[in-house]
């Protein structure tokens, strides 16, 4: 599913990327990308998280996308520039400056993206040498997109890309996130290219539409960031102009893909698990009980072990805030029901749990409404990683 | 703070209590209590788990319960009895018949409870000879008592008794909890006796008051269980009738005691963790804030590895659903103001996290709501404990 050979933002025409060391990271690895849309067009749309405690990043870019127009977004590892008051939001006003100066812009055309340990300043004059450089360093390459998702990933293992090819047009991404991803959007910042020719309206409501179906379905822990953003810059360059529904498939294609890889890549994963609610009364209370079986930890620890405790996930729909009948309620465990009525069914010794992959399903048997969450397990890896790694 | 000399439910006047191996347990511990009341009075009063998957034992005692009278309540470990269906029902209605039988009076003054493992039923012979065996041990000693309490323990390492003494009555009380603790009351057992005399209506509202404030306010791992039960018994015996209020103090007294002792004894706990937040615009929202920053994995993991993570607080915070200025929040762990007006005030580094109490301090600077959470670090042991047992 994932992208050939490392195809990213750089697929669809129009985008130039980069990836460098700044020298924010003291490990010295790379820290700071830029995405540039060449046009003709530039229209844009973001998606931000709804935590109340807003990163500097985040309230700047908030601004320059009531335009519905974007030149480049600068992102950076290293550090997330939240809780870091007014002397944060100029580093972040700065880095936009910066970056029209270099691109002959104005600022009001850059959207600014961070990712790291929250509390902490940047090194503001380190960050905006880093965009002097990843100006430089601009290319349309596979291996240009891929040195911009690199220089983003902060305990990701791999860096994160995927393509939808369309007749004519197409849409590219990358990502990261692995940790802090949750509830509403997961932890992560993306940028999403298309060469496709949209009005900011459209592009606005397709991103919505495609975002509300994926990286909102992503819970790996249950705790949504300050820094949260998805962007996507569409540069009109095919000449093409799909229909609304038909943009949104390929923003939802690309998303979910992505999605899927910050799964896989999440802190201390050795599962990775689908939680499907299907009979629900509605699609929100879909959502919401197989939100809550997804962050449950001891639903998550017994996966871990992999052990079909199947009552753990009953218990789970029962605390979920939506209708649930006990005596309705079915749990199937990686196609094995263990659960029919509110009452023991299968053996759970037929419940293989052994692969990497778990489906569990919940059958509510009330209504029509559905929905899927991409969870994890909850192992030693991620309380080690999440209590020796400050971030 | 705990009860001298293991005292509990025997503590007032009118009380026998036993505790005995059944055999419904396979490692052969102890897994049978029963707890009497003697009289002369019989109110009761009782608060049942929220979670609408409700085990058989909470189905039985809420009817019961109905009448404000019991004369006793039959415990066991070993087996939850949830999920069990029609077949289960039965089995919790037949051990009150079978305990009304022996101690001579209605079922339906009989209240049961169980924890262990979810969707397993009873092997309901073995409870049924547990209740004569723990009837022919009964006693009024803290030895019965204290055996009461330990045939109710899971996961627990100790068992948990508390007593309050006032002037000529006294309230006690047994406690079983340690994992799938939340978050609206934790997920215990509890059996509370006092010999005042008192109304049912007033024991109701005092008992209401009291959970409120205590096992309502400890969150181990946001897991709300099928099972929790919490039972107060009140035999008059003492002949004193206190104001509602006083008793209401008495009940909070021991109850708040238990919860410090499960907080003590939770899963895998390496670090106590008290979470306070004040300045809140409300009592419901410190309590929100209190236990999203309580339950979050992010901060959980940072105090296992004594990081004075300030940033996932602030993150936790913002995120919950309750009013916040990211401008006036303050986060001060042990005494040390890491952040002050949203932004870091002193170096995390004076920030001592090295003992075993962890006070985390949110003031939201809005109003004089305040409340606290009482949870636990998340450690290798919980994942451990939790994977490697199914409960």
């Amino acid at each position: 599913m994932s992208a050939p050979s490392g195809q990213g933002v750089t697929a669809p025409r129009g985008f130039r990327a980069a990836g460098v060391i700044a020298g924010i990271k003291a490990s010295g690895r790379p820290d700071l990308a830029l995405v540039v849309n060449d046009g003709p067009g530039q229209t844009a749309a973001a998606v931000f998280t709804r935590n109340k405690v807003k990163a500097a990043p985040v309230l700047w870019s908030q601004q320059v996308l009531t335009t519905g127009r974007l030149k480049a977004v600068v992102l950076n590892s290293g550090g997330a520039n939240a809780c870091t008051g007014p002397e944060g939001f100029r580093t972040a006003h700065a880095t936009a400056e910066k970056a029209a100066e270099v691109l002959q812009c104005g600022a009001i055309e850059v959207a600014v993206c961070s990712t790291g340990l929250i509390g902490a300043q940047l090194p503001r004059e380190t960050v905006l040498a880093g965009v002097e450089k990843a100006a430089a360093a601009l290319d349309a390459t596979p291996a240009a997109g891929l040195a911009a998702a690199t220089a983003i990933m902060t305990t990701d293992t791999v860096a994160k890309q995927a393509v939808a090819a369309r007749e004519g047009w197409s849409v590219g991404g990358l990502t990261k996130g692995a940790g802090m991803i949750a509830p509403s959007m997961a932890t992560m910042l993306s940028v999403l290219t298309t060469d496709a020719a949209v009005e900011p309206e459209v592009l606005d409501r397709a991103l919505h539409a495609a975002v509300r179906v994926s990286f909102d379905r992503l819970d790996v822990d249950g705790s949504m960031s300050t820094n949260d953003t998805v962007v996507v810059l569409a540069s009109g360059a095919s000449g093409i102009t799909p229909g609304e529904e038909e943009l949104a498939a390929a923003l939802t294609e690309v998303a979910k893909d992505l999605a899927r890889q910050m799964q896989a890549d999440a802190e201390g994963v050795t599962k990775r698990v689908t939680v499907r609610v299907t009979g629900a009364a509605s699609e929100d209370d879909a959502v919401v009980v197989a939100r809550t079986v997804a962050r449950d930890s001891l639903v998550k620890t017994a996966l871990f072990g992999s052990d079909p405790n199947w009552g753990r996930v009953a218990a789970a729909a029962g605390y979920a805030d939506a209708d649930l009948d006990p005596e309705r309620l079915d749990v199937t465990i990686n196609g094995v029901t263990l659960c029919r009525g509110g009452v023991a069914a299968e053996d759970r010794s037929l419940a293989d749990l052994s692969g990497e992959d778990v489906l569990v399903e919940v059958e509510l048997g009330l209504g029509s409404g559905e929905a899927e969450i991409l969870t994890t397990d909850l192992s030693h890896a991620y309380v080690e990683e999440n209590s020796a790694y400050s971030s």
